[in-house]
């Protein structure tokens, strides 16, 4: 009506508001290959698991190994606070729901031990696997030298939103083209949820994004702050800057779907958005190998003043062998992830992963509008 | 606000998103006339039943030609693996709900048997009515022959997505223009949903395209794979492409809406899209003749690995008489289906459902929005 | 993408999907003046209520006379179908839930006495009220000459849908041109909902159109059929072609939304829609005075074959007076209706409904997605 | 279709619609500065209490002064109409539900005596703290003079709906720039939610505007008259005004949002939207030292003949304090709402208010849409 506007706001979409478009041609499963390479790393399956202390122990980085992906240790969690972490789990996993948040506060107050973040990186070597190690920015400068000496092989460094150019008075801002030359393997830096903002962080020399704020079933940032971007439109325009990026280099920086990812569709909708790979936190921490018991936390949660989430109940559904490859007999979407991926890039046509970048996707009704009414009998 | 975007996401729409627009020129119901011809074929009503084993048996092929439709026999379902194929359907509706995904993976592991092939078709026929038979396209070469030689009067060659293109190691593709040429009755294919591979099926020869992927009440493929189209935007596009190849050959392609269908309302709205036929499932599950008992499922729910959806209890309502044509006292629009097409061609001033094909539809907020605060007290 | 599209799909609106935006004047509701006039008839509420039996009874018209708008009464419903319809509503509002719709099909099936039409319009007239009679299409040529006659000051012609030009095998279609030269009082028409009927409509000269196909909440045939527009967009179509044949022959017909409306926001909705009267059924059932003790239901109802919609439980909330007038302790919405609108045309600056047809509506949220968190605590 | 509209329907937007985008520069959250100016007053924070009885008792005013913010006392409710205003909220806060309306309604119809206006002020002047008052444009020329005489420091001139050109029979129209010439301190006025409206409020010479119509919890005018516009946009188009009006003029008008603001993530959109500051009612309802013990209640709420809104009970959740300012261990975003303001600069890059401003932000499905469905079993 020619009123002038303070600003516009585009329309943004959420996992549950797509659908992918079936291809022209399809192919059998059975051909499709999901190979994710990061450096010289080659993963038999696109997959990382977050750096969660409920999800990611030592332990469990090596069954993500042997499983085909990779998992990434929080070197700032409970494993690196305490000598004893599983004394810490079995306390944080018993405690009443009404007291969780302020224990999680309290527990991670403890200062991180310098020398447990080896004894961690060791922990996860000496079975052969490769060892991923989160890091947040402030610490980032102290911590990862340390972790690579210790033989870390990739450096993930993460906050809620993290830009290549942070201001802070408390510390001097992370320089990623520094770290990345002074530090021999490959560097993740994230979260990110924008093509500006991914872009700046790939013309600093790094090997990955992590895409997502907001989404993660154990995070309400988007509650308390206000801030946060839906994973489909913020993996479409982090996937836009790396075809960019590789356009003008030649350098090809992975982008990983983190948060948000609950079934195979949600797994399958992230790679035709552009994904190299996805990272999936409450999924596995919902495995029989997880440290966390059923339940599930992020490092948001324990923030000494504004605590962005709590601890969340997800139980235990089955090993982590199940779901990531199945069989299975549960038909929710929640198993049986890996073989969903290859089904929807046989759906599609796509030989490899990349080739599904170039499927279709579109806006469609919540899958509860259609055709679900007897389902609640069942 | 000038960012680059991966891809653009076209809005696609459901059938609880759309409505129907009353034309300016009304007919009384009783001038409307359903016809549906397929082949030499004309069925008075324009509706086929799925070929779900809780659906159509070779009884109720016989009922659905009886009420002048066309019911789909599954040439790998139970009546084709079982020679008792009772006993079966009697321990798969009486399972607890807990343990029949993994009864479905078990039961549908049984070979087919070939001899049962003929038998099933013969069964059909020997009552006079129209036989069709559904079949995978890994299948189709070796089963369609022998059904025709029974005497099968339409294939229909089903998977969950089907193209003209499919590409496998373990056998050789398809060729529908093969097929056509070898067998001498009408063959249907699906399902597709999109404009692109609908025409390029059509211009194998074929003589209808199935449309849906994922919408059925007892399918979650979109849950688990994340693939699929809503009903409305899947038939438009279908609709389009045969109007297109008309054009082109003069040859008029059938469109079938196959899945999703719940009300009166949904089964109108397919015509209005463009369909020339409907295929509904558990609407027919609820029939007093189903074989299902009140129960259904379908195809993709006994996969081995990556079971899409379960046995879903339905319940019985009515003769299929009284779901099809009334009278009835119930209102919420699953009975007398034929009754509210003919009000709805009134309405819309169709003498016939390609003049259905000619009204407007709007989108159109849920019926839940409007005036239904009250329905809860009644 | 470039795929051809079968038909585009316009986006419509139902009342909870839109807001009114207050004015840059504003004026005291003291000023607001609410009149109404249809033909010679001036009333002081822009007011209808409908021609259902469970809201209108001979009595109830004097009542709604009295209150200053006009009742419309049904001449085939209970009222001339039976000599003592009282005890025909004791029947019908005691009857189980689950035995209604047979009960109000068996009731509905019985004759109308051309005798007991003379009586009902002579019953309304002698009190001094103004009189409007309802009819369907089919009857009309049969009974409005009767009903005129015998008093009747206003002929309401009423259908789920009706059009200028209706085919029919049984009967030769109404000619309303040739209807309005020979009854001598205005005549409504309805429903319709798009800009093209009822400008056809109101090119054979009457008086009113009354707009809503499906909204009721006594209605299903959205469900049913597919077939309605939500009242928004139905009364914005209907509004902007009076507005055109005004411009084009002086003569101002006037459009009236019907149905759908439940509270205050809604009717003033209307208005701003357009709209010249509202019509309301199932907030007037729920007046003490009305005789469905509660109760209400349409004639789409008891459709022998195909009824959609059946009795709804709608409580009995006041008194006629309370609803419209108020004052009132209810605070959502659904008392003192014209205390709504005169706050709503005093927000708006309007000084006339008319002028409340320039206010600015939006599409907005709906209200419960903002700030009623806290409600349910209540 | 080219059916001509009656009128265009903008797109409108909710705070449950939206996300901030974070920028591409973030900065630590202890560098974010929240200073907000009015008149020769800072307040460091950015935060008005309502002019609601059951959240600003004089007594509130000096706690919310003393927090930083500004706490608007109701020149017109039972602080000015009782002597003892206290027993009056203790016999509001322990009715029944059911008779709470009517209590209201009586409560209100009690007139305010004019000696208890200026015991109102010196009550909140003694302790030092800055004096807002609120009263309605028809009383203005009458009280506002004895409240500035008294001591208030600005005036808040408030009804549901507020223009510059209001036309009254009853009482001749305020004339704002008569009254900000007349009275030597910051005049605030409101509501509203338009462009046109706001800009013709700022040329009168104001100071503030309050922006909201409909949106608060204990507020139901959406319904009872469908007149309102989401926070959202309208703050988008009152910042768009005031930026207009600054260019022109070059004076600064500030934009408070008051209404519908229940968490931080709330309060961050709308600073992003473009206020200068917030006004919150029902989040200060839940604190101890609010009046009104964990229920709320709002002026719409006691009017005598159509009540919009009803007391409603919002608990009470902790101090003042902690609802300001934490620490917390509640994760929903109701608690440290400053703190999120300044999480939520920081991820912006925002170092002031205005620079928030800037910030991007996207229409985002609602959050519950996404990587939620675990919360439930926590």
């Amino acid at each position: 009506m020619g009123v002038p506007l303070f600003k516009e706001l585009r329309r943004t979409y959420g996992f549950d508001e797509v659908a992918i478009v079936p291809g022209e041609v399809t192919i059998n499963p059975s051909m499709a290959v999901t190979d994710f390479g990061l450096g010289d790393h080659v993963f038999s399956i696109p997959v990382l698991a977050s750096a969660m202390d409920a999800v990611v122990s030592p332990a469990f980085a090596t069954t993500m190994h042997e499983a085909g992906g990779l998992g990434v240790l929080n070197l700032e969690g409970i494993y690196t606070r305490y000598p004893d972490p599983y004394s810490i789990l079995e306390e944080l996993t018993s405690a009443p729901q009404e007291e969780v948040t302020s224990m999680l506060q309290r527990v991670y107050s403890e200062d991180v031990k310098e020398e447990l973040i080896g004894e961690c990186v060791h922990q996860v070597k000496k079975t052969g696997a490769i060892c991923a190690v989160s890091i947040t920015p402030q610490n980032t400068k102290r911590f990862s030298p340390m972790a690579v000496e210790a033989g870390a092989d990739v450096v993930v460094v993460q906050s809620t939103v993290t830009t290549a150019r942070h201001m802070s008075r408390s510390y001097r801002g992370l320089v990623f083209s520094d770290l990345r030359h002074s530090i021999k393997v490959p560097v993740l830096v994230g979260n990110c949820v924008t093509y500006g903002a991914s872009l700046e962080l790939m013309e600093t020399g790094i090997d990955g994004v992590l895409v997502g704020v907001g989404p993660g079933a154990a995070c309400t940032t988007r509650e308390v702050v206000g801030v946060g971007v839906p994973q489909v439109s913020a993996t479409l325009e982090c996937a836009a800057a790396r075809d960019e990026y590789f356009k003008r280099t030649g350098k090809y920086v992975v982008v990983i779907t983190d948060g948000g990812i609950r079934t195979g569709g949600d797994l399958c909708k992230s790679f035709v958005c552009g994904a190299d790979a996805v990272m999936l936190g409450t999924p596995f921490a919902q495995s029989e190998e997880a440290p966390g018991r059923g339940y599930n936390w992020g490092m948001a949660n324990s923030h000494p003043e504004l605590p962005r989430g709590t601890r969340i109940k997800v139980g235990t559904k089955g090993s982590l062998e199940s779901i990531l490859f199945g069989p299975t007999s549960i038909t929710d979407g929640t198993q049986n992830l890996m073989g969903a991926l290859r089904v929807g890039m046989g759906m599609c046509g796509a030989y490899t992963v990349r080739d599904l970048h170039k499927a279709e996707m579109v806006v469609a009704p919540s899958i509860k509008t259609e055709g679900k009414h007897f389902q609640g009998l069942a």
